[in-house]
């Protein structure tokens, strides 16, 4: 079959021209050049590789795709930003055919059409080890209100959580849902201190806000196992691991972990499908309390270069 | 010896630290932000990879970092803008030490250093695959000039090179020097029409500039002969591929291809370094002309994914 990296291009380029009206100039020169109505700019990048992150032989290239973006996605979702266009690096293993490697661009792009983050740019590579994708996506604050970071928790903040988690590995992970219209509208309505993602495991990523916060977290047991995933007890059933230890330690569940003002009340939370799972302490580390028995947090969960 | 991601961006973040003060939160949030005093913002990505792009058997992991940086400035150069940030995502071998991966950043920070570029940001992971380095460069426009496209050459304009071209495998390549300043000097001075950079090959690139022109080029023999690098006659020797030749269809020289107007003058040339090699036509095409003979010139060279 026809192959290279030219024909692969020319194939591409009309269906990525629909997209890019925000692109003054689009792919078809050395960098995309857009049209950008900020004096702020956040850029991310994230490679998702075959083996690791997806399974070529199990998943198909679209889908392998749509994961691509949207655990980009997620990082705007994660600081309540607004994404402007993305651009997506490929090293293909070689065997993959034009198809194969359009695939990948098709669950990209439907992925960018879907929270407004149009294809703009790229880099395109053959290689014989396994096909890595990697995208960098651009954004801008959303109106006025300043991106969210992970440092701003403190003391006696309430600790939500945007949906439940663990157990995504069954299916989840691939179709992500990236939270960037609910954390917009959070940071627009509740004062948050704090966001991140979920990315890496709720554990992982609560510590992370807790180091650069400067302060402890608490977990109730109780509100805890009503965040649990059913996918997450599914999966306990099959691996012996606890349910609880999916929703702390699994990764890929794309919910946003939130600090919230202690004064938030239900109302606010319901309005926004927010659900409390702790709260912030004063007193450092990251434990599970409830039923007169407290239990440390590990600081782990997915961690790649091990 | 010790590793993880965490225990990597525990040693990489001082290092960064120091060089983004034009960041305004840089590393170890979900996205970098930045100041961003432009209305236009340019962003590309090139990925390279190890046994395509570079040999880590050969190699030192510096080199590579720096190739890696440099090989995306030079699209900066292309377009004629200002570096303003880098991120930087790494698929690493799982062999490599931590040392291995900070010599990597090592190199990308000494050349985006070099050229003012601050990397704010990245992703790692490893694999049992090769090792690929994606870094992404966000620009904004130089001064008032607006960035400089491949699709402004016209029938009669000067082809001018920067440099001398061909053979750079023999060493040039690891250690490009992105031409970003003269880009913007030459963008201010000399009205040019269009530029690219020498990334794929003389021919494959001048050919891009063609097709998005819309028109055809004829390069002298005589110019192009005193164009010919060094490095190509000594390659020439050792593989019986003639100089010429892989002055047109060796890539990596990062050189750039201008199309200016016929009326500059041969002091306009000197000023900025610059060598006219042939002019653009209204005869589609692209042809080697002299001593009589025209030859044509193939839609080849270094290309991916073949």
């Amino acid at each position: 079959m026809a192959k290279g990296e030219m024909e692969f291009i020319r194939r591409l380029t009309p269906l990525l021209e629909k997209e890019t009206e925000a692109a003054m100039v689009g792919i078809g020169d050395d960098m995309a050049v857009l049209a950008f109505p900020s004096d702020q700019l956040l850029i991310s990048t994230d490679m998702i590789m075959d083996g690791v992150d997806f399974q070529s032989n199990r998943h198909s290239w679209t889908d392998i795709g749509y994961k691509a973006m949207a655990v980009n996605l997620s990082d705007c979702a994660a600081m309540a930003v607004r994404p402007v266009a993305a651009l997506c690096a490929l090293s293909l293993q070689e065997s993959l055919s034009i198809d194969d490697a359009l695939g990948i661009m098709s669950g990209v792009r439907e992925c960018g059409r879907e929270f407004g983050c149009p294809v703009v740019g790229g880099d395109t590579n053959s290689w014989s080890a396994p096909t890595a994708v990697c995208i960098t996506v651009a954004a801008r604050p959303a109106g006025d209100r300043p991106p969210l970071r992970r440092s701003g928790a403190r003391p006696d903040d309430m600790l939500c959580l945007t949906g439940p988690v663990g157990g995504s590995i069954l299916s989840r992970h691939l179709r992500p849902r990236p939270r960037i219209d609910a954390a917009i509208e959070i940071n627009r309505a509740l004062e948050p201190r704090a966001m991140i993602d979920v990315s890496d495991g709720l554990a992982i990523d609560l510590w992370r806000v807790l180091d650069a916060s400067g302060c402890g977290a608490e977990i109730d047991k109780t509100a805890l196992a009503r965040m649990i995933h059913a996918d997450a007890h599914q999966l306990a059933k099959q691996d012996g691991v606890s349910p609880r230890d999916h929703a702390l330690y699994d990764g890929e569940d794309f919910e946003l972990l939130i600090a919230l003002p202690a004064s938030t009340n239900d109302e606010q939370l319901r309005t926004f499908g927010l659900s409390r799972i702790g709260r912030f302490t004063k007193q450092a580390g990251c434990r599970l309390i409830g039923r007169g028995e407290t239990i440390e947090i590990q600081r782990r969960g997915w961690e790649h270069f091990r």
